[in-house]
């Protein structure tokens, strides 16, 4: 794994859907790399932040030699969909009564709201139950306010969060719950 | 420097800006601070993508032992400003007659293109003879499609970007400019 998510280690790495043998992040990622070869949005996953701390040069190549991982204080993707700023994250529990939120730091919480202010598209991709749920920021934000809790409660994410199919291609075509909801389609 | 820059090396590091003893990246990420502290826009440079050859645990801790730069497909700097997705880079050069375009990957050029074709903004800023240009994604689309060269001509960009002035607070008010080529401000 090129890029070990700091994160991940509260979770269970071995999800997998359907038989894709794929985890969640691959899933998104592979449904990315379609979106781009098929000129339908240009949505990429930012690199790890990593911080380095010795850099050798060797047969005049640099190379880090000392790195550490540093915290993350927006969200793993963003890019652009039909002209409108896309930026949300994707994560996976195996809590199956509520979506623990110290899985997302403060920053990345703060994040969301500012996208939301400047008219961009946020969201999460929750993995709880064997369900993948988009999670608008705004629900996300609603819930937060009107509950000082430390997670959110599975019925919400029931109630408020739209269920994503897996296919063929795309595998996890979460484009196609963004039109139903922004772009008013069907 | 947390994240050193490989396309650099062939640059001058020691371009200063008056007595500011900043360097170009640092005066965006100074101004992008700005911005986002004020509310104004949303901006970010993306992590150096590093490859990971190798992980060890510490106390726990998880550190990373071998890894190396990796080549960018995308540009530096993106987020959102009055809703609009945002996409760019900056670019350094001591020569004083054109800007080589070895300075930009085949897939960062394509990802400019792609940018527009998405309805996004997506330029240069470019620093040459002293004064800081933004050089539109579109006018550099226009130059190479119409030019088989290996750079673009000062003369170009002296025609078709726009200067961008060095000040206080942002020091580099680039959405300043961004303003009026976009938002058709005076």
């Amino acid at each position: 794994m090129l890029y070990p998510n700091k994160s991940k280690t509260v979770f269970n790495k071995n999800i997998t859907y359907g038989n894709r043998g794929m985890d969640l992040e691959s899933l998104i990622n592979k449904s990315n790399l379609y979106y781009l070869e098929n000129d339908i949005a240009l949505i990429y996953k930012k690199p790890t932040p990593i911080g380095i701390s010795d850099v050798k040069y060797r047969n005049n190549k640099k190379i880090i030699d000392k790195a550490y991982f540093k915290e993350k204080s927006t969200l793993d993707y963003n890019g652009i969909y039909k002209g409108k700023y896309l930026d949300f994250d994707a994560k996976e529990t195996k809590n199956r009564t509520s979506f623990p939120l110290n899985n997302l730091s403060k920053h990345q919480l703060n994040h969301i709201y500012k996208v939301l202010e400047h008219g961009g598209i946020s969201f999460l991709i929750i993995s709880i139950n064997d369900i993948i749920y988009l999670l608008k920021g705004e629900d996300i934000k609603h819930y937060i306010e009107n509950n000082n809790t430390k997670s959110i409660k599975y019925d919400y994410i029931k109630e408020k969060g739209i269920p994503i199919k897996l296919g063929l291609n795309p595998v996890l075509d979460y484009l196609n719950v963004i039109n139903k909801i922004y772009f008013k389609e069907n």
